[in-house]
């Protein structure tokens, strides 16, 4: 018989069917055991008469295959169980798991939870989270396939350090320093003149030594960048409907109601966006004249404008536009009409920097002058200034933290929640 | 006006049209002048009368905007040029490209042509590899998410390095001492516990010091892994349709026959399939009887396997199974039936190892026993064991390689010609 899975078990009501899974949870009353098959599409329930199959000595999280017969039954989750079953172990666990799985949520704290990966990841609330993650990965790249983008890959093990400020990780390379790409940056632009449109979804790593619930070590980056546009217009506009489709992506998703996702709100229309300058304005009539003088937001500033765009505007997204250029990295354009300020924006999902992006600079003399401005050596960046110098079209680009994403898309209070295993400053394993 | 890619301009004979690109060549004759453009989509040919446009002062490689009427013309490659052209430079370069770009391929050395990515992946030939490796990797996640897979990204700085007996990257992590991720492995399979089918791609690093045509110290590894097997057989079944579904797509693509691609035979039907010992005895017909001895195959052997299946099967591709459990990492579930052999399997494409994989262990003795056998401490995999105590189903998985895959896709005698930016013992720029 072809195994079959819980999320089709409504369809064979009245067959014999063959299941797989895991042994979620058990209940033994006097004359029957009511197990919990969990298999990776949900559960289901099974009924055993006491004493004839051995399910009493079962202990949870064992490898089991159940047969039996798919029995309409209104009380039973999902409207149908498995009766007559016959049990198979297929991989006994022992006794004494490090928490319970079958209860709504873990009832550990998030450290213990994490040094249990392996068995946490199990629990179908902090599971659904990761599904819906990969679907709103696959839904990125559609969307952007979809508009031309070509999908790249490029190195991690970088001979430079310097591009935007960030602490990078070092490590020898046969006997040369190299460090680890801090994000994909230089390489997306430079593709920007061999594909016009590119994008990656890749591990970026920052040797930031913070202990935040919002920053980690390493995550996953979706990068984007995009030639002959007019200005960061253009990028905020894609980046609405990248946003959007991956939005549409996760609400569809079987397990976003598992997960608990709170689907955002006003994704299908053009986000609000504030100027910086006018977002600082607004933050001193709460926070104080002090705030004018800041050249970036701080986390309490982000979440404030968060609630501001809900209230003002009914919207989870806020795009605030034109950060001044001392704080943004070399390449950045700056806005030709305020050149204090740039072509940049970040866009805040629900109070938290989900993306930054914007344009970048396209004129070889206008990178040799940022670069002598900031006194940033050109030699080791000669492979990526060849780019610029053989013709290169006005173009900019994004990279999405795709954690963040799930995180807001969830209501997870710490990233750490909605990363397989996280890297931070104490933590290396598992 | 919009504009239209080069692709599409056979759709708009007749009409006013604008497009954008780089000036790929131009050939000055006495009254008119032919410039090629190109975009990211293809080239096309415009006519512009000399003199008039100022087309004869433009440089290769400067980004150009053109305007003017689309013209069936069958002399034009394409059928269609585009008339009384109006040329406007977006971004000019200079004279004296490191090598040409409008020739068929590049006339220069591959560490030249390396040294000068920027451009050099601009030539059409070179483009066209990695437009078809980003059509492979789309057509390998679709093919396994239809099969209920669930993408997942696992760390790529790890604590441990000894899972395979290859030589890791170390870094300093925050004062512990770490390694990049040689593989995914280890988290693969803890995700099976979770997700029963897991697939992740993602950069692996390699710090052999080797410096062959066919060794990178950074790739691209498509891995998946899935529960509930019966043995290595359902994993090579898998890995068929996956390389099946990839082959169609780089078939399909547009830039299929600009890269040169010669497109595998026999990748519909079953692999033919070899057991180490039986590929041994061939080769020992061949290259002696001292072979016999080997615990592996080399190169010079693949490469005669790989003509023996064309040869005798008509095909491609060849699976070798069966390798000696000796060679094999601890993971490696035995073969039952002749436990010095192992249930792994290479997949061999045109002569060289494409994708490894096999059956794993699954039950938490026999990983005690394996890594009691070679020495190995358990202590830092703790969190890895974790997973095959709290009951793991029957498991196995492969990991191919996506920049060999293009490699003998296309031909190309050197991994590094289907790598964007390689890495290798001399070289980390650009």
């Amino acid at each position: 018989m072809e195994r079959i899975r819980t999320s089709e078990l409504a369809q064979h009501a009245g067959e014999q069917v063959l299941l797989r899974g895991w042994l979620h949870h058990r209940r033994i009353l006097a004359h029957v055991t009511f197990l919990v098959l969990r298999d990776a599409w949900g559960t289901c329930q099974v009924v055993s008469a006491a004493d004839t199959s051995g399910a009493d000595d079962i202990t949870p999280e064992s490898v089991i295959e159940v047969s039996g017969l798919a029995v309409a039954e209104p009380r039973a989750p999902g409207g149908v169980e498995v009766r007559e079953a016959q049990l198979r172990v297929l991989s006994p666990a022992p006794a004494g798991l490090p928490f319970d799985l079958f209860r709504p949520t873990i009832g550990a704290a998030l450290p213990t939870v994490l040094d249990h990966a392996a068995v946490a990841l199990r629990h179908p609330r902090r599971r659904a989270a990761f599904q819906l993650m990969g679907a709103s990965v696959a839904a990125y790249r559609t969307a952007l396939r979809a508009e031309g983008f070509t999908e790249v890959f490029t190195p991690k093990i970088v001979a430079t350090a310097t591009e935007s400020g960030a602490t990078c990780f070092r490590l020898d390379y046969f006997g040369h320093v190299a460090y680890l790409a801090q994000s994909p940056q230089l390489y997306k632009q430079m593709l920007v003149g061999v594909f016009e449109r590119v994008f990656e979804v890749a591990p970026v790593f920052r040797a930031e030594p913070h202990d935040t619930p919002r920053h980690l070590n390493e995550y996953v980056s979706l990068d984007a960048e995009i030639g002959f546009i007019t200005d960061h217009r253009d990028v905020m506009a894609l980046l609405e409907r990248v946003v959007g489709a991956m939005a549409r992506a996760a609400g569809e998703h079987a397990a976003a109601p598992q997960a608990g996702a709170r689907l955002p709100i006003a994704v299908s229309t053009a986000f609000p966006t504030l100027h910086f300058s006018e977002a600082l304005e607004l933050l001193a009539s709460r926070f104080g004249s002090d705030v004018l003088a800041e050249p970036d937001l701080a986390p309490a500033h982000e979440r404030w404008l968060g609630e501001w765009a809900l209230r003002t505007h009914g919207s989870d997204f806020l795009f605030v536009v034109g950060f001044p250029m001392q704080k943004r990295p070399f390449y950045t354009h700056p806005d030709p009409a305020r050149p204090t300020y740039s072509n940049s924006f970040d866009l805040l999902f629900r109070g938290l920097e989900l993306a930054t992006g914007g344009q970048r600079l396209h004129r070889y003399e206008d990178y040799e002058s940022a670069m002598r401005e900031r006194q940033i050596e050109a030699g080791p960046f000669a492979g990526y200034l060849e780019a610029f110098r053989y013709g290169m079209p006005p173009h900019g680009g994004f990279a999405i933290g795709l954690e963040r994403w799930v995180q807001q898309l969830i209501g997870a209070s710490n990233l750490r929640e909605t990363t397989l295993f996280p890297r931070d400053l104490n933590r290396l394993l598992p």
